[in-house]
Formats: C-alpha cells, sequence, structure tokens
C-alpha cells in the first residue's frame, strides 16, 4: 500500500434523463475518466496519481465534476480536451489549472499550487 | 462549492464471482456505504463530511477498501460494525482507527490522527 501523491475522482454518476441537474455521466464522465488513466498511463505515472470513479460527488449542475486530492481541488465542466491540461499542470507541476476551478472554494486559503508530482527515476517515462 | 473537512471513498467495484482477488462489491461495499451514509447524517455532519462510492481502488483483495481524505488513510476489511468506530474516531476526533489501517503507509510518515472536525454551532446534533 504505498499510498499515491495525487488521487483523481471523477465522477460518473448517472441520473434519469429528465432530471433538470443532469448527470456527470450524461454530460461525458467516462470519457473523461478514460481520456485521464490514458493520459497518466502515456506519461507513466498511474502508479503515483490514480484515476477513479467517483459515484455523485454532489455538484451535478456543474459536470463532469473532478475533484483531485489531497489538495481537494474541485473542477467543473471538464472535458475530453480538459485532460492534458489537467495532468500537465496540476497533477504533474501541482498548478491549479485556474479556468476549469469550481467558484468559492474557501478551503483553499487562496492557494494556487501545492508541490510536483515527485518521480522517481525508474517511473520516469 | 464549501469543500468537505473530510471524504470518505468505499470501493464497491464489482468483479466477476470467479475472480480470485474478490471484490469490494461482493463483501458487502454497498452496505458499508449505506452505514457510513446513515451514521453522518444521525450524528448532522453529512455536510461537512462526504461518504462517496468509489471505483476499484486497487486493493480488492484487502477489500471492503475505504480511504479517508485529505488524509490518505487506508482502511481494510471494513465491515458495517465498523463504521461507528470509524466514524467517531476518524471522521469526528481525528483519530485513525489502527486496527482496519492497511499495513504500510508510508506516506503519513508515521501520523496516527489529524486535526478533529470542526462543527459548527448550527450544525451540531
Amino acid at each position: 500500500m504505498p499510498g499515491f501523491q495525487r488521487h483523481v475522482f471523477v465522477c460518473i454518476n448517472e441520473r434519469p434523463p429528465d432530471n433538470p441537474k443532469g448527470s456527470c455521466k450524461a454530460k461525458g464522465g467516462e470519457q473523461v475518466r478514460d481520456a485521464l488513466k490514458k493520459k497518466l498511463g502515456e506519461l507513466g505515472i498511474n502508479k503515483l496519481c490514480r484515476a477513479n470513479n467517483a459515484g455523485c460527488l454532489d455538484q451535478c449542475s456543474e459536470g463532469v465534476t473532478v475533484v483531485v486530492y489531497p489538495e481537494q481541488v474541485w473542477y467543473g465542466h471538464v472535458t475530453v480536451e480538459d485532460i492534458p491540461e489537467l495532468v500537465e499542470k496540476h497533477v504533474v507541476r501541482g498548478e491549479f489549472v485556474e479556468r476549469l476551478m469550481l467558484p468559492d472554494q474557501p478551503h483553499l486559503n487562496g492557494a494556487r499550487s501545492a508541490p510536483p508530482l515527485v518521480i522517481p527515476p525508474k517511473a520516469e517515462k
């Protein structure tokens, strides 16, 4: 159980199609997760940062919703096209992607970055 | 988007019944999640700590697997009966439940506790 340096949860919750909130699954949650897993694999960092399915993160109207731990940075309206930036900036370099961040995240205390990923030599691409 | 003080992910991943690793769903992941949600609701802290379904956390043989963020404490073989202790000790008081912790969690740097939950007066039971 080595622990992960970062752990990214992608909501893939499904609601009935007539639900006014919509749902992350209907908005492409599974495709976002697949793109995330693929990108982490390509960079050879999928043992350092895990991508996970998550059930409802309670931000349905902002879907696809993604939360990155341990920082607990919340991202909304995430698309497949956003994944390279999210991985290269936040996961690898620790720089939050401000344009995708949900508003009002007081628990961050104004932080916009966190330590970069520590990539051991054997895990480099 | 107020953020959560703690965020508990319960694996409910399902594998075919003949998979030698087993799966958290087969081992009662959904019941563990239900018990967790119920306990958080009873204590009136479900806006402070969220319980979430998670896909495979890659610890199938240790299932039901639970991980608590932001500390990233990994628990294994969690049962419905363990939930009151997990919530009252870890979620509320910040004291890790050592008997349920997976071995070898070097990312914790030996920590066995974290700050307690801050419960605003209006959220008290």
